[in-house]
């Protein structure tokens, strides 16, 4: 499972400066790696590793290249970019290394008779399909994930154990989806019917049917124990290429953005919109109905109330102090008022003797 | 699956303005309705749509259709909630829609023959029914359910695929849980049991046997991945008709006042009670041991560290602003205690040249 | 199944006071228990309790045994820490009275033939284990439980219904994982392989194979649907005795310390180190890349940023107070450097003057 450096570049782009015939088979670091291994410079201050590495050869930016005092007895591959050429040739040797997985059903599965399976689906043990669902060529159902009726599952997607998709929904191709993820549950929605107030309220929440779906677009990776609702009329919206962390909640009518990433623990309210291109941070908050423009960024922990149309950077987080100190700032922070309240009893002190004199 | 203007006031009220043998199959917004739908006012800013829809019937509130300047021609449902009324409605027709189940024990679901089933329950595929426990009349236990030794599922719940309920556990008539909730989990208890400081610390963590249960009342939704924890001694209790978004964590001997929904994301500590009617926002976190009052409103994002008796609006989140303009006042917030000390040595040097005056 | 208090101490440890041979059969709260049952004081306050108890023996520390006015007639077990004795007592009442599980595989389950399954395991309906994986000695793997290739799962170990444990990794001995926890999915990691930028990007992001497992060592418990990734090279680390409660995200690349304790809800982004004996409240959020010392303790609904070296209490999270004042306080924060600006001038205004006389 060794490959040329030829070979290699033939696949991923890159010019080769050196032997194009040196084999390697993996990756390692570049203080790590051995003759029949790749190495790859990401940052330009690991410069003197590459000058000392073991490596059959590096993938190495133009620039960097050029910084090197001799290319003499050394092999590259020369890319704009060699983190994600690092991380494309890695993924090609693990695909290269995994065990071929048995096309078809696994008897243990049960798949209703109208749903479509292709041929080169993986359906692994307990994979419950139901009625009229669609499961495309490639595509990898492990052990107890459960996709309901009228669902499609786009090619070549993963889903890992435990995953549920409710029906009428539907993942594109090349979809990641990890374990006990939940797509398509109930948008949280209820109509108030009460009169009276106070003890003497009566009635009840009548619960509002979700019927529309998820439409998730192609290339999304999504997050382990990650949930998305399913929308009230209309479909929630994830476009392509978004990457979604775990424990992730994002609300009924929900769109967001194509390329958009979501850390872990965030929560985003039903019916926004988020952009293209935007970063939201771990554990951010995101209130329902607003909406965030393209290259928006919130950092971790922040709340975000209102719309963020315009690109930029925003924040509504505090770093942990110590305890003592924080308290102390925390109290005098209730207090503003009245700190304030003293500059205008000042200002008015000053300006009456600025006056008198 | 069209019904009558008059079968429909049969079932859910209201009084009928027009003709009463006007049938509809369905429901869809009022400017895109179509003559066999019914559309609904539930905001009075839309008034002019119902001049111009083409829907069958109009659901409306006796104040807004005083407000028309002619019925003539037209046909309405008079209720005094027309958004909880088309709620209502709504649900009937997917009910009508949707394929019936056969009722019985999937062949490869594994249910203890000490188990009750009753015969109108629809058993999914690989459920788990373990021994003593009750599933009554109507319930749906969807794909992966795991059912724990002696709990009872309530008449008509439905729990959605991938749903763990452990032993011991009893939720009530006409529950939704979506599907990766799990109810019943150990309570967050340790007893310490540790001798020494620093390095020279010795000992370890004892676990406090968690032998309460679950009790949950009728009608309660719970949401995706949502956990729930059993009670240390006494039981958790969910009062009826609380409505728990995804994601929510939800401590041991918490008890959840009737009425109260709870957004998604947040968390509950243990031993933690709240009120009647409370509403929870998105992401809020509650202390253990503290008591929320009813009709309690905590607002997104915000902590709760204290006791909150009295019915009211409360919260501690800051909104996200642009991350310099943040940065800035995060900063001087730290440094509050020095804006007091200038206050302090302005006021006595004012008052020292007042006094000298 | 009721035990002498001397049995009791033969196992346990403590000093009896009293009838060694008087028989208990189960623990109940001071007030509550009755002559076969054993009650314990953990705090003083309640030692009126103990005088007045039914109770067939009580677990003391030797200083509140000494503020009783007599022992005649009651009985005690003397032991430095009650509370940590009545969770030992209490677990082995509670073993003593659990149905005998029958060792071995249900016939639902899906073992594949290169995995070694312990002969005292207990595997439950509809489990999947891959290739290559090992069950040791009196691990219970409940209902649905997947273990995926190549996984070790340590003796005596208990995984819940609906757990998932990816492939590569390896749980330690006396585990207890809670129902629909997730453990080894892939780290949240990807290159961005964009050029142009606004309307014009093109590109993609390029996911970075997570090539490492998660290390879990002995006697650490994992709370209801908390995940925890695989590392990207190396392993993602939990250390002996670490106890994670509910919806807890640990990122990729972690190392939590031994006995360190994390609540509810709390997320922590990869690469980054906790020491030993820490403690993170509820709701936490802590940065990737950073390390805390040992014996640092977060408290709820902080955030952390940067690294926290040194033992203490940390802190950034503000209780909710009622809305129109917190409104109030968090205009004036965001206007702080105006307030400084006019302490600035007031400072200007009477420097002049006191210049001026």
């Amino acid at each position: 499972m060794a490959l040329t450096l030829e070979e290699i570049a033939q696949r991923f782009g890159g010019e080769i400066v050196g032997d194009a015939t040196v084999r390697v088979g993996g990756l390692a670091p570049l203080d790590q790696a051995q003759p029949h291994q790749l190495a790859f410079l990401a940052n330009p201050k690991y410069l003197a590793q590459v000058e000392a590495t073991r490596a059959g050869a590096v993938l190495i930016a133009p620039a960097d290249l050029e910084k090197l005092s001799s290319h003499e007895g050394r092999n590259f591959i020369v890319t704009p970019n060699p983190y994600a050429y690092f991380a494309r040739v890695a993924q090609m040797f693990i695909d290269l290394a995994a065990p071929a997985l048995p096309h078809g059903v696994h008897p243990s599965a049960v798949v209703d008779p109208s749903a479509q399976v292709a041929k080169t689906a993986v359906i692994g043990p307990h994979v419950v399909i139901e009625a009229g669902a669609i499961v495309d060529e490639g595509a990898r159902l492990d052990a107890n994930v459960f996709v309901g009726r009228g669902t499609t599952i786009g090619e070549g997607s993963h889903l890992y154990p435990n995953v549920t998709v409710y029906h009428g929904c539907k993942i594109g191709p090349r979809a990641i989806v990890h374990a006990g993820a939940v797509i398509g549950s109930d948008g949280f929605g209820f109509a108030p019917d009460f009169t009276g107030a106070g003890d003497a309220r009566t009635g009840t929440w009548v619960k509002i049917p979700q019927v529309g779906g998820v439409t998730i677009a192609a290339d999304v990776e999504i997050g382990a124990n990650t949930t998305i609702d399913r929308g009230a009329m209309a479909d929630t919206v994830i476009e392509e290429c978004v990457k979604i962390d775990n424990l992730v909640q994002i609300g009924h009518n929900c769109r967001i953005g194509a390329y958009t990433v979501i850390a872990g623990c965030a929560g985003i309210a039903g019916s926004t919109t988020i952009g293209k291109h935007c970063m939201i941070g771990g554990a951010v908050g995101i209130a329902g109905h607003v909406t965030l423009g393209d290259y928006v960024i919130v950092t971790a922990k922040s709340g975000v109330s209102k719309s963020l149309p315009k690109a930029g950077i925003y924040t509504s987080a505090f770093p942990a102090v110590e305890h003592a100190e924080w308290n102390k700032s925390a109290a005098l922070m209730r207090n503003l008022d009245k700190l304030r309240e003293r500059i205008k009893a000042l200002e008015a002190a000053v300006e009456k003797r600025d006056g008198a004199a």
